[in-house]
């Protein structure tokens, strides 16, 4: 096979061609500089200037407010998960935690360890198929920080609200929606993102911090953990990942050019909702997640026969469509429809599934 | 400037060319899978085989025995700092740091928040221009490891022997070294590097642990700092730094066609000493390490005069080599000559020397 595939991953995915062939072009040598992006020191005024551009770039798509840090880490949001705690939770520190999906589970146990855990809410008794409403979060008036997951990869759902918790700051692990709809900064204390879904090649970790929520770390914090240290030395203490924030560049070039993240919230919904109808109007499908907590990024799905579902990611992967078998935890098939999938890749989908539907 | 440029940077640095024409040749569509490393989930049969076979290279290149982990992983070194005390220096624990260069030191102040740091030794009395004998190392026979620095980078000096230390276990930061001459893994407990020198773009740090050093951590370990867990996932917890681990295979690949370490130590040996003997055959030209302790890979040298060394700097870079400036805590200028840096390379560099030291 020889062409590209559609390529329904649900994370590393698809990145635009246009980032990829871009880079592509200068992979040898960036823009006249004798050296690819992977040879550059990061204290050189070619890499600083790649890094300096990115940065705004993200901070003009995301529209973030003077007095929010954009930061450029690693180890993904699982880094996050400890990092959160060990730096906002403060000395015999509460936190109050929405499990809504498999990370923030994990999320708020790794919490645990450096404090108090209140489960604000935990919807593990519906296998995760639906989202809290602002009225079931039980809320700690004295909590240091609230945090939930806005997408969840695994389980298909997707908060369509920002949660109010008053002067208590949000957290919020953006990693599988980032970018893909208009987010109000403002209203967050930490949004973070692995960028292996929406932004770029796995191996880059975006957090985006109110400045005033970092120097309070617990005493011991490791150094690469350090909120403070990394926005003091403005993510470079040491070399960042320099290649994914070349590609992230790239990535929101693109989005700036498909009209931002207004332009990536209206192809979104033009992909979801042609996905969620054409199940919807299956005789053999079902979605995990209930209506109104329907991702718009993952869209999970079944046939409820084991056999069956198999035999739809065979066949469906042998026509390009790859990546669509479903996490163990719901079983069945994921369709995980980012940023960079065409509208095309889900036209196709549809015309397969109707075509299987029929046939089956 | 359309040709690439001899980069002389501290790291990131030089790749080789063929590693970086093969990822711009399948930048796209990655050997038909029909997408690019970038886009691969790392659960993938496709991404595996890559992992599997980078850690397969690896492994035989360095010779590494069984036992031992070949972990890869992100943060750099700084993570590293932190991961090891956490995860080797036990309750109430004591540890060995040779502290001979500012890496080292780094190491040491971080590995004293998590217990006793004996510094066994402290070559700062003469700015770190020099190695500890044997003889000279203060060994704490209680200690839960020892530490050092293969290669101090900034200052350019090297250790040229392993230090003995009994059933201590070592731990060595070969960050700058690694891959670079024949080391005996089972002489260590840890050896690591940030792969940004000798191996891969920055954002991935390789591992290598005798397996039976893991899971001793203290209980405040953040999840990602966890050596256990990383063994038992097999650095696939979350996801990985999948393209940098895709270019180490790349690089590999170029080693072993040289002649694996023994090939490397070849031309490490031939570029090293045509730099020093041109250097210590100059009018103007002074090394910063002693003899006996200088690198291999990083030369430290000054004129004793600023001026001067910022004019052979700018000369230098205008004539196509690049990154010469010396870190400030050494003055002068710093040519590193990685793996990758072609012999050709310090031929031409040591001609612009000797022009430079007639003409000025």
């Amino acid at each position: 096979m020889n062409e590209r595939v559609y390529n329904f991953s649900a994370g590393p995915s698809m990145l635009p061609l246009s980032a990829l062939e871009r880079a592509g072009s200068e992979i040898t040598n960036y823009r006249g500089s004798g050296m690819s992006v992977m040879e550059m020191s990061h204290r050189s005024k070619v890499f600083q200037q790649i890094f300096d551009e990115t940065q705004e770039k993200l901070r003009r798509l995301m529209n973030v407010p003077d007095g929010y840090k954009i930061l450029f880490l690693q180890t993904g949001a699982s880094g996050q998960f400890s990092m959160i705690p060990l730096n906002l939770m403060g000395p015999n520190g509460k936190a109050d935690y929405a499990v809504t999906g498999n990370f923030a589970s994990i999320a708020a146990k790794e919490a645990a360890k450096y404090g108090t855990v209140n489960i604000a809410a935990d919807t593990s008794d519906r296998n995760h198929s639906y989202i809290p409403t602002q009225e079931q979060l039980k809320l700690s008036p004295d909590a240091s920080y609230f945090y939930y997951c806005a997408n969840n990869t695994i389980y298909g759902t997707e908060w369509q609200y920002v949660p109010e918790t008053g002067s208590v700051p949000l957290v919020c692990d953006m990693s599988s929606d980032i970018l893909s709809r208009p987010v109000d900064v403002s209203k967050f204390g930490i949004v973070y993102a692995g960028a292996q879904k929406n932004m770029a090649p796995a191996g880059l970790t975006v957090v985006i911090i109110r400045e005033d929520l970092a120097g309070h770390e617990l005493p011991y914090t490791p150094l690469m953990m350090n909120y403070k240290t990394m926005i003091d030395k403005d993510s470079m203490y040491n070399t960042p990942p320099c290649w994914c924030i070349y590609m992230l560049g790239l990535t929101l070039d693109w989005v700036a050019e498909q009209g931002g993240v207004e332009g990536m919230e209206k192809l979104r919904t033009l992909r979801s909702s042609m996905l969620y109808d054409t199940l919807d109007n299956s005789r053999l499908f079902h979605c995990h997640a209930e209506k109104g907590s329907r991702s718009g990024m993952n869209v999970t799905f079944r046939t409820g026969n084991e056999e069956l579902d198999a035999k739809f990611v065979q066949e469906a992967a042998a026509a390009g469509f790859t990546n669509l078998k479903g996490h163990r935890k719901t079983g069945g098939m994921r369709a995980s429809i980012y940023n960079a999938m065409p509208v095309e890749g889900v036209e196709k989908l549809c015309d397969f599934i109707k075509a299987f539907d029929k046939n089956n």
